[in-house]
């Protein structure tokens, strides 16, 4: 069993971006990384080869969904998560908390965790840092999340701090839950809202606990994006050369980009896949929305840059067709193609990194968007 | 330009099933053959090359849909239907007559053609045998159908006759609409209804008009198995031994080891894809649904006996789990599963007739569905 690890491969002297490794017990992640997000046991639209094609090298899972559906102690008598989905690359999977706040009714928070009612059928459930940590073994998880709450904004001072200090003692109780010796990571989560103070108290509290990797949450709930870099300016300094950085549930190209920009290893975001479901295609010039008439005799590629599969043998025309006529494969192919989009730009950010250029990167990057935004 | 033909390979002597090949400007298709429905541009969530994978030759396309939406003078303008849905395979077109009985608002039947109200946004439009030719000519279809009405079963004999004296009137226009000389076929419809010395004059009737294949319409409407069957004993045997035959919109497995049996070499029927959606799998021991609760914790493959790729790599437990979900590859998943078993199933009497043993082969069909219904 390999332990986990992090390997430190270069620091961009162009800018705070940095080029790193984790060694899991499913094999290794190039960072920095975009994680596709895998709710319910899959990828939506997209087989796990199709994944690997386009470059995702782990995923991301639900534990508040696979919890409430098919349940975990089914998972794991089923052979775990991996051989449940057909993935054997790592998985990482969040603890719950996020899902809890935003689907779970009649939550109440106490010092022993959440009650609330599933979204699914209604049935009183409590997640706990110690059934949070349970269920992510149970699912056998490689990368493992403490418990925490996902603090709404805009919160109180007052809130936030007490919510902080709550998660950091869940934090704490989840670190001490941990069963498995298997190799699997934990990551602690930075909380502290949209206040710098808090956040560096945070960060230095879940240092002292000591995790495998620390996480950003709290980001990307609606603050102006400003808001999101500043917090990331404030606490990824903090954190040890030597573990993985990762801003949860971001988010836009930009994002990507500008986090990467400050240090940022690790991101996850549903907006590659769901927005392909949507008819939102990601491209080097800017979003566009297949489903506008001026697509319907366009013979050319999503973006005329991008090698996907979909680029490779499909037009506008067609995909604009397939969304129009309500057909699977319109979901199957955009979602293909957003997510190529974001795996090749984090790939093509790793390249820029390691050849320390990363500001220049940064710079085309923006510079493509605004050329390619009025002749398209 | 190859010019479509038909070679007759081998007679088995144990029934009337015959294994033959069809030259098509886009290849060769070896029959018995099952052709995969893409109604609008797009076998329902599966993607061009996995079809290839599963062992499909030829697929199916509505006139009805693509006159409709995005339009055949569009495709033709995106360089026609193979190239818009990237499928280089031959391409059989229905004529529209069906889909317009069963999804056009306030039909009218003329000597012209039909009137009718699209289904999409009630637009007021007609189908006449010339207009029928001409959009499937512009879709770059390689096997062209005739134009005919559909019969509602029950109808009076009076009104079958009628009909079908309508129907031979459209397929000879139909002939004559043709201006395509770029090697494409055309088939003729055998109507008729239930009644034997209707279908019988039917078939005269188009012989002497002559085609490059013959199809019997109007069966699988409703009748019984045994009266469809009755009806295909009547037809095929007047058919020329030199020409494809095709029972359209047919059937069930057990509707095409019968139709083979007979001396049938084509077929398409939406049920593999249809039902894969509704969670209902085909196997060699029945069908199976899949939302049942028995599957739950079920590690096994939908059916031990089937190498597809579903079967190889995903349990009963993880198809129950993504159809309970309402995930998108639920349908991708029981999509290619089953047409793997359609598809494998005419693999499997193809050489069962060329080792003249289809009589064999037929009882082992029925011994393993009903020895298997047991035992799962
Ligand atoms: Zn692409
Ligand atoms: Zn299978």
């Amino acid at each position: 069993m390999t332990d986990f690890r992090f390997e430190l491969l270069k620091q961009d002297t162009t800018s705070r971006a940095r080029r790193g490794r984790m060694i899991t017990r499913r094999g290794v992640v190039e960072t920095p990384v975009f994680m596709p997000v895998g709710t319910q046991g899959t990828v939506k639209a997209i087989l796990p080869e199709q994944l690997k094609e386009e470059g995702a090298q782990i995923i991301l899972a639900n534990t508040y969904h696979l919890f409430l559906r098919p349940g975990h102690e089914r998972v794991r008598r089923l052979g775990g998560l991996h051989r449940f989905m057909h993935w054997d690359g790592p998985i990482l999977t969040d603890s719950g908390g996020f899902q809890v706040f935003s689907l779970g009714k009649l939550r109440k928070i106490s010092e022993e965790g959440v009650r609330f009612q599933s979204h699914l059928d209604g049935s009183h459930q409590i997640l706990t840092p110690e059934l949070s940590i349970a269920v992510q073994e149970a699912l056998g998880s490689d990368i493992i999340m403490v418990f925490d709450e996902c603090i709404p904004y805009p919160s109180s001072r007052e809130y936030v701090a007490e919510s902080t200090a709550l998660s950091t003692r869940w934090a704490e109780r989840s670190k001490k839950a941990r069963s498995a010796q298997d190799g699997s990571a934990l990551f602690g989560i930075v909380q502290g809202g949209m206040h710098a103070d808090l956040r560096r108290q945070s960060a230095e509290q879940l240092m002292e606990i000591g995790f495998d990797g620390y996480a950003l949450g709290g980001l990307s709930v609606g603050e102006e994006a400003e808001r999101m870099y500043e917090m990331m300016d404030v606490a990824l300094p903090l954190l040890p050369d030597n573990r993985p950085r990762y801003v949860m549930g971001v988010g836009t190209p930009e994002n990507l980009i500008e986090g990467i920009a400050r240090g940022v290893d690790m991101f996850d975001c549903v907006m590659p896949t769901r927005n392909a479901r949507n008819g939102t295609l990601f491209t080097s010039f800017g979003k566009i929305s297949i489903k506008q008439a001026r697509y319907a005799d366009d013979d050319g590629p999503i973006d005329p840059d991008c090698g996907c599969y979909v680029c490779r043998h499909y037009s506008r025309a067609y995909l604009r067709h397939l969304f129009q006529s309500n057909e699977i494969l319109a979901s199957m192919l955009n979602t293909r193609h957003n997510l190529h989009y974001y795996l090749d730009l984090m790939a093509q950010a790793r390249v820029a990194i390691e050849e320390d250029r990363f500001e220049a990167f940064r710079a085309d990057f923006y510079r493509r968007r605004n050329d390619g935004g009025l002749s398209v």
